[in-house]
Protein backbone atom coordinates (compact mmCIF):
# COMPACT_ATOMS: atom_id res chain seq x y z
CA UNK A 1 0.00 0.00 0.00
CA UNK A 2 0.96 3.19 -0.55
CA UNK A 3 1.45 6.08 2.79
CA UNK A 4 -1.38 7.51 2.25
CA UNK A 5 -3.50 4.61 1.76
CA UNK A 6 -2.22 2.97 4.82
CA UNK A 7 -2.61 6.27 7.08
CA UNK A 8 -6.44 6.01 5.88
CA UNK A 9 -6.54 2.56 6.42
CA UNK A 10 -5.69 3.21 10.10
CA UNK A 11 -7.90 5.47 10.95
CA UNK A 12 -10.57 3.80 9.45
CA UNK A 13 -9.70 0.56 11.36
CA UNK A 14 -9.18 2.43 14.52
CA UNK A 15 -12.58 4.58 14.18
CA UNK A 16 -14.71 1.07 13.32
CA UNK A 17 -12.68 -0.11 16.42
CA UNK A 18 -14.40 1.90 18.82
CA UNK A 19 -17.49 2.09 17.07
CA UNK A 20 -18.05 -1.95 17.80
CA UNK A 21 -16.15 -2.15 21.14
CA UNK A 22 -18.10 0.88 22.24
CA UNK A 23 -21.43 -1.11 21.06
CA UNK A 24 -20.05 -3.88 22.95
CA UNK A 25 -19.32 -2.95 26.02
CA UNK A 26 -22.74 -0.78 26.21
CA UNK A 27 -22.27 2.63 25.50
CA UNK A 28 -24.35 5.13 22.84
CA UNK A 29 -21.63 6.08 20.79
CA UNK A 30 -21.40 8.05 17.16
CA UNK A 31 -18.90 9.17 15.30
CA UNK A 32 -19.32 12.87 14.53
CA UNK A 33 -18.16 12.89 11.52
CA UNK A 34 -19.02 16.61 10.65
CA UNK A 35 -15.98 17.46 12.86
CA UNK A 36 -13.33 14.86 11.90
CA UNK A 37 -10.20 17.44 11.50
CA UNK A 38 -6.40 17.04 10.42
CA UNK A 39 -4.45 18.37 13.14
CA UNK A 40 -5.28 18.01 16.74
CA UNK A 41 -9.32 19.35 18.20
CA UNK A 42 -9.85 18.51 21.48
CA UNK A 43 -11.33 20.54 24.72
CA UNK A 44 -11.55 19.65 28.49
CA UNK A 45 -9.33 16.35 27.76
CA UNK A 46 -8.63 14.51 31.63
CA UNK A 47 -7.64 11.21 30.90
CA UNK A 48 -5.48 9.83 27.62
CA UNK A 49 -5.05 6.34 26.72
CA UNK A 50 -2.03 6.03 24.32
CA UNK A 51 -0.77 3.22 22.35
CA UNK A 52 2.54 2.85 20.46
CA UNK A 53 1.82 1.70 17.28
CA UNK A 54 4.59 -0.02 14.99
CA UNK A 55 4.35 -1.48 11.32
CA UNK A 56 5.84 -1.75 8.40
CA UNK A 57 6.50 1.53 7.07
CA UNK A 58 4.68 3.24 9.41
CA UNK A 59 4.53 4.17 13.23
CA UNK A 60 2.86 6.61 15.49
CA UNK A 61 0.67 6.71 18.37
CA UNK A 62 -2.89 6.19 18.86
CA UNK A 63 -4.63 8.37 21.71
CA UNK A 64 -8.29 7.58 23.27
CA UNK A 65 -8.67 11.24 25.06
CA UNK A 66 -11.94 11.36 27.47
CA UNK A 67 -13.35 14.42 28.69
CA UNK A 68 -14.87 14.09 32.41
CA UNK A 69 -18.34 13.61 31.00
CA UNK A 70 -17.23 10.87 28.84
CA UNK A 71 -14.70 9.47 31.48
CA UNK A 72 -17.71 9.30 33.75
CA UNK A 73 -20.39 7.75 31.15
CA UNK A 74 -17.87 5.34 30.13
CA UNK A 75 -17.22 3.56 33.69
CA UNK A 76 -20.67 3.73 34.67
CA UNK A 77 -20.96 1.20 31.38
CA UNK A 78 -18.35 -0.63 31.81
CA UNK A 79 -19.13 -1.34 35.34
CA UNK A 80 -22.70 -1.29 35.14
CA UNK A 81 -22.60 1.52 37.69
CA UNK A 82 -20.94 0.05 40.13
CA UNK A 83 -17.37 1.70 39.76
CA UNK A 84 -17.90 5.51 40.86
CA UNK A 85 -15.55 7.27 38.50
CA UNK A 86 -12.36 8.81 39.67
CA UNK A 87 -10.13 10.59 37.48
CA UNK A 88 -6.68 8.93 38.52
CA UNK A 89 -7.70 6.30 40.53
CA UNK A 90 -6.62 2.88 39.66
CA UNK A 91 -10.26 0.82 39.66
CA UNK A 92 -11.39 3.74 37.29
CA UNK A 93 -7.98 3.40 35.16
CA UNK A 94 -8.09 0.08 34.97
CA UNK A 95 -11.38 -0.01 33.14
CA UNK A 96 -10.14 2.73 31.16
CA UNK A 97 -7.01 0.74 30.41
CA UNK A 98 -9.26 -2.30 29.40
CA UNK A 99 -11.45 -0.01 26.75
CA UNK A 100 -8.37 0.85 24.98
CA UNK A 101 -6.86 -2.52 25.13
CA UNK A 102 -10.11 -3.98 23.47
CA UNK A 103 -10.14 -1.31 20.79
CA UNK A 104 -6.39 -1.51 20.06
CA UNK A 105 -6.93 -5.12 19.47
CA UNK A 106 -9.83 -4.96 17.61
CA UNK A 107 -8.44 -2.22 15.08
CA UNK A 108 -5.53 -4.56 14.46
CA UNK A 109 -7.81 -7.62 13.94
CA UNK A 110 -9.88 -5.90 11.55
CA UNK A 111 -7.51 -3.81 9.83
CA UNK A 112 -5.44 -5.46 6.57
CA UNK A 113 -2.11 -3.41 7.36
CA UNK A 114 0.26 -6.60 7.69
CA UNK A 115 2.50 -6.55 10.05
CA UNK A 116 1.52 -4.12 12.71
CA UNK A 117 2.90 -4.18 16.68
CA UNK A 118 1.58 -2.27 19.43
CA UNK A 119 2.70 -1.27 23.23
CA UNK A 120 0.01 -1.55 26.01
CA UNK A 121 -1.77 1.64 26.66
CA UNK A 122 -0.16 3.84 28.52
CA UNK A 123 -2.81 5.87 30.83
CA UNK A 124 -2.13 9.69 31.71
CA UNK A 125 -4.72 12.00 33.47
CA UNK A 126 -4.52 15.59 34.47
CA UNK A 127 -6.40 18.73 34.16
CA UNK A 128 -6.61 20.53 30.38
CA UNK A 129 -4.91 18.10 28.68
CA UNK A 130 -3.95 18.45 24.82
CA UNK A 131 -1.25 17.14 22.51
CA UNK A 132 0.53 18.72 20.21
CA UNK A 133 2.18 17.37 17.06
CA UNK A 134 5.10 18.29 14.87
CA UNK A 135 3.20 18.65 11.49
CA UNK A 136 7.10 18.51 9.59
CA UNK A 137 8.90 15.25 9.10
CA UNK A 138 6.23 13.37 7.54
CA UNK A 139 4.06 13.26 10.63
CA UNK A 140 0.46 13.57 9.63
CA UNK A 141 -2.46 13.86 12.90
CA UNK A 142 -6.11 13.16 12.72
CA UNK A 143 -8.75 14.13 15.49
CA UNK A 144 -12.02 11.67 15.02
CA UNK A 145 -14.30 13.42 17.60
CA UNK A 146 -17.01 10.25 19.30
CA UNK A 147 -20.07 11.45 20.71
CA UNK A 148 -21.03 9.51 23.55
CA UNK A 149 -24.88 9.47 25.26
CA UNK A 150 -26.65 11.10 26.98
CA UNK A 151 -23.32 13.43 27.62
CA UNK A 152 -19.49 13.36 26.88
CA UNK A 153 -16.81 13.08 24.38
CA UNK A 154 -14.41 10.71 23.05
CA UNK A 155 -12.05 11.72 20.79
CA UNK A 156 -9.48 9.62 18.29
CA UNK A 157 -6.31 11.50 17.96
CA UNK A 158 -4.10 9.56 15.44
CA UNK A 159 -0.61 10.69 14.85
CA UNK A 160 1.72 9.01 12.41
CA UNK A 161 4.83 9.13 10.60
CA UNK A 162 4.57 7.09 6.86
CA UNK A 163 7.96 6.19 6.10
CA UNK B 1 18.24 -12.62 27.58
CA UNK B 2 15.90 -13.26 30.62
CA UNK B 3 12.56 -10.94 30.92
CA UNK B 4 14.49 -8.81 33.89
CA UNK B 5 17.65 -8.86 32.31
CA UNK B 6 15.73 -7.38 29.49
CA UNK B 7 14.18 -4.44 31.86
CA UNK B 8 17.27 -3.76 33.77
CA UNK B 9 19.24 -3.18 30.07
CA UNK B 10 16.28 -0.78 28.65
CA UNK B 11 16.41 0.90 32.05
CA UNK B 12 19.50 1.54 31.52
CA UNK B 13 20.05 2.43 28.14
CA UNK B 14 17.63 5.30 28.89
CA UNK B 15 18.67 6.77 31.79
CA UNK B 16 22.25 7.14 30.05
CA UNK B 17 21.08 8.34 27.47
CA UNK B 18 18.96 11.20 29.22
CA UNK B 19 22.68 11.74 30.70
CA UNK B 20 24.80 11.99 27.72
CA UNK B 21 21.97 13.64 25.81
CA UNK B 22 21.13 16.11 28.21
CA UNK B 23 25.01 16.89 28.99
CA UNK B 24 25.30 17.40 25.30
CA UNK B 25 23.03 19.92 24.74
CA UNK B 26 24.25 21.81 27.65
CA UNK B 27 21.75 20.61 30.57
CA UNK B 28 23.64 20.86 33.83
CA UNK B 29 21.86 17.21 35.04
CA UNK B 30 22.39 14.54 37.33
CA UNK B 31 20.12 11.35 38.29
CA UNK B 32 18.64 11.33 42.02
CA UNK B 33 19.81 7.71 42.30
CA UNK B 34 18.18 7.85 46.00
CA UNK B 35 14.98 8.61 44.53
CA UNK B 36 14.90 5.93 42.22
CA UNK B 37 11.39 3.70 42.53
CA UNK B 38 9.54 1.27 41.00
CA UNK B 39 6.16 2.91 39.79
CA UNK B 40 5.37 6.31 39.35
CA UNK B 41 6.21 9.09 41.19
CA UNK B 42 6.28 12.13 39.83
CA UNK B 43 5.09 15.58 40.93
CA UNK B 44 3.98 19.14 39.28
CA UNK B 45 4.14 17.72 35.96
CA UNK B 46 3.35 20.27 32.55
CA UNK B 47 4.69 18.04 30.06
CA UNK B 48 5.53 14.83 28.68
CA UNK B 49 7.19 13.34 25.81
CA UNK B 50 6.17 9.37 25.45
CA UNK B 51 7.58 6.81 22.93
CA UNK B 52 6.72 3.63 22.33
CA UNK B 53 8.97 0.80 22.25
CA UNK B 54 8.79 -2.51 20.69
CA UNK B 55 11.03 -5.33 20.68
CA UNK B 56 11.62 -9.07 20.51
CA UNK B 57 9.74 -9.95 24.20
CA UNK B 58 9.13 -6.88 25.14
CA UNK B 59 7.01 -3.55 25.02
CA UNK B 60 5.63 -0.34 26.73
CA UNK B 61 6.34 3.22 26.72
CA UNK B 62 9.12 5.54 27.96
CA UNK B 63 7.57 8.63 29.18
CA UNK B 64 10.00 11.81 29.64
CA UNK B 65 8.09 13.79 32.19
CA UNK B 66 8.80 17.63 32.79
CA UNK B 67 8.14 20.18 35.53
CA UNK B 68 7.72 23.68 34.70
CA UNK B 69 11.35 24.30 35.63
CA UNK B 70 12.59 21.78 33.90
CA UNK B 71 10.73 22.67 31.04
CA UNK B 72 12.03 26.23 31.30
CA UNK B 73 15.65 25.18 31.76
CA UNK B 74 15.75 22.83 29.02
CA UNK B 75 14.28 25.45 26.61
CA UNK B 76 16.41 27.68 27.26
CA UNK B 77 19.78 25.65 27.55
CA UNK B 78 18.87 24.12 23.80
CA UNK B 79 18.01 27.43 22.26
CA UNK B 80 20.83 29.49 23.64
CA UNK B 81 17.99 31.52 25.73
CA UNK B 82 16.85 32.23 22.05
CA UNK B 83 13.32 30.75 22.27
CA UNK B 84 11.15 31.99 25.23
CA UNK B 85 9.38 28.85 27.14
CA UNK B 86 6.01 28.74 26.49
CA UNK B 87 4.22 25.24 27.65
CA UNK B 88 2.16 24.33 24.38
CA UNK B 89 3.77 26.61 22.14
CA UNK B 90 4.52 24.66 18.65
CA UNK B 91 8.26 26.10 18.95
CA UNK B 92 9.07 25.05 22.35
CA UNK B 93 7.25 22.28 22.00
CA UNK B 94 9.08 21.21 19.50
CA UNK B 95 12.52 21.77 21.15
CA UNK B 96 11.22 19.04 23.87
CA UNK B 97 10.19 16.59 21.01
CA UNK B 98 13.79 17.23 19.25
CA UNK B 99 15.21 16.17 22.74
CA UNK B 100 12.68 13.10 23.61
CA UNK B 101 13.99 12.18 19.74
CA UNK B 102 17.63 12.49 20.97
CA UNK B 103 17.35 10.14 23.84
CA UNK B 104 15.18 7.77 22.12
CA UNK B 105 17.68 7.24 19.31
CA UNK B 106 21.01 7.28 21.62
CA UNK B 107 19.14 4.96 23.97
CA UNK B 108 18.33 2.06 20.97
CA UNK B 109 21.78 2.48 19.65
CA UNK B 110 23.46 2.18 23.17
CA UNK B 111 21.69 -0.79 24.07
CA UNK B 112 22.43 -3.89 23.59
CA UNK B 113 18.76 -5.05 22.65
CA UNK B 114 18.69 -6.31 19.79
CA UNK B 115 15.74 -5.50 17.26
CA UNK B 116 14.04 -2.60 18.77
CA UNK B 117 11.68 -0.28 16.94
CA UNK B 118 10.05 2.77 18.64
CA UNK B 119 7.27 5.37 17.36
CA UNK B 120 8.07 8.87 17.25
CA UNK B 121 7.98 10.88 20.22
CA UNK B 122 4.32 12.07 21.17
CA UNK B 123 4.39 15.31 23.31
CA UNK B 124 1.28 15.94 25.72
CA UNK B 125 0.89 19.00 27.71
CA UNK B 126 -1.71 20.03 30.56
CA UNK B 127 -1.31 20.38 34.12
CA UNK B 128 -0.43 17.86 37.05
CA UNK B 129 -0.60 15.18 34.66
CA UNK B 130 0.62 11.78 35.72
CA UNK B 131 0.17 8.65 34.26
CA UNK B 132 -0.94 5.38 35.76
CA UNK B 133 0.28 2.16 35.69
CA UNK B 134 -1.60 -1.21 35.85
CA UNK B 135 0.80 -3.25 37.63
CA UNK B 136 -1.27 -6.16 36.93
CA UNK B 137 -0.46 -8.58 33.30
CA UNK B 138 3.57 -8.56 33.86
CA UNK B 139 3.79 -4.62 33.51
CA UNK B 140 6.44 -3.00 35.41
CA UNK B 141 7.02 0.32 35.76
CA UNK B 142 10.23 2.63 37.00
CA UNK B 143 10.56 6.00 38.03
CA UNK B 144 13.90 7.47 37.58
CA UNK B 145 14.18 11.45 38.61
CA UNK B 146 16.63 13.83 37.22
CA UNK B 147 17.84 17.25 38.90
CA UNK B 148 18.59 19.83 36.60
CA UNK B 149 20.69 22.80 37.79
CA UNK B 150 19.83 25.23 38.50
CA UNK B 151 16.50 24.10 39.27
CA UNK B 152 13.68 21.89 37.62
CA UNK B 153 13.15 17.81 36.87
CA UNK B 154 13.42 15.58 34.65
CA UNK B 155 11.33 12.46 35.36
CA UNK B 156 11.83 9.52 33.40
CA UNK B 157 8.81 6.76 33.59
CA UNK B 158 9.62 3.84 31.82
CA UNK B 159 6.23 0.82 31.84
CA UNK B 160 6.75 -2.15 30.14
CA UNK B 161 5.41 -5.58 29.28
CA UNK B 162 7.86 -8.47 29.31
CA UNK B 163 6.74 -11.57 27.23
Amino acid sequence: MAGMDKLVALVNSFASAVLSVGREVGLNITLNKAKVAQGVKVENICTVALIGVVGVGSRGTVNIMLNKEGFDNIIRAMSGGMIIPQIGDDVSMSVIGELSNMIGGRALVQSALGTVDVTPPQLICGDNISNVVKEDNGMKSFTLPFQLEPTGGLYLVLSFKID
